[in-house]
């Protein structure tokens, strides 16, 4: 095998990691095979495989950018803006589908594989923190309720994005989602 | 085959769903095989099947059952109350670990199966119709808010029942849960 310097490592590693993103999108956690992966990337088992241990690593890779990217957006914009961005994308085509299906694949891995879990336990945990830091800054700013901890209003907009995703991920009408959401931004408001 | 009566069908029927339910409870709708619904019920795969097409039907069963006992809860109760009790079940021991794996199992299939998804719809359209009747006669004893239509507050307490089916389900702590669910009741009374 020819010597690749640390940076060609990195982009291929990037490079794959923009292809099996598609492909999970598209197809889901269980329907991106190792085949698809291939034709996505254009590579051989072999040379995905050399640099994300197996498909796991390789979900958990892709998962770990779009944790980081959404901590990012609920940093600036909070964590209704994000289901608002998810119902809007869902109404269109795209792979918002696919993307919730993976949603729905990871729920049934955390059920049955505590190794997983654990691995995954990690992007929970900062995209949490970046809801309760940004409900922080709005509780000393004045805007929150502030009858109920910060804690608490954290985990009440974490279940609302969690029925968000179970809802849509099932393929059910958006109805009026849009206004449920409105509902949920007014509960952790000042009245 | 010998002739049996309506009654004694009916019994046999009843008998079959009360030991396939503590079969999906504990096993999940995919660990609930043909081999443990025969041990559970004590019957050959034949005469589970005279009875229920095959296992999707007696599945399908099972969860018609399940709904209109919650539609009698949410009648009686509301939704959150169906809410509350669900959090303190999964706290306990039970099989309500195996109910959560089969209502995640319910979520895969509805993406995925379009003749099971139509199937559910009905169950799902009853609970969302016992939900809005009450929420209509709380409406008309003063004690809901009244800026925000029905439909709109039915469909929020979904998608909290929906995260909190999501949350237990993968298995995650329960955390705040019991004040977040204060504060989705407190979301639709009027203030």
């Amino acid at each position: 095998m020819p010597r690749v310097s640390q940076d060609q490592l990195e982009a291929r590693r990037h490079e794959i990691l923009g292809a099996a993103r598609g492909c999970f999108a598209r197809y889901g956690y269980e329907g991106a095979t190792v085949r698809r992966l291939e034709e996505a990337t254009g590579l051989s088992r072999g040379a995905i495989f050399h640099h994300f241990r197996d498909k796991d690593s390789l979900f958990l890779a892709v998962a770990e950018d779009d944790a980081a990217a959404m901590v990012e957006t609920v940093a600036r914009n909070g964590l209704v803006q994000v289901m608002r961005d998810l119902l809007e994308r869902a109404g269109g085509s795209g792979d918002t589908a696919g993307w919730l299906g993976s949603q729905l694949e990871v729920s049934r891995r955390l059920r049955t594989d505590p190794e997983f879990a654990k691995r995954w336990a990690e992007r929970s945990a900062a995209i949490a923190s970046a809801t309760r830091d940004r409900l922080q800054r709005q509780r000393d700013a004045g805007v929150l309720r502030d009858d109920v901890p910060v804690d608490v209003l954290t985990q009440f907009l974490e279940l609302a994005y969690d029925g968000l995703v179970l809802h849509l991920a099932t393929g059910r009408p958006a109805g009026e989602l849009s206004r449920v959401l409105d509902v949920v931004e007014g509960a952790v408001r000042r009245s």
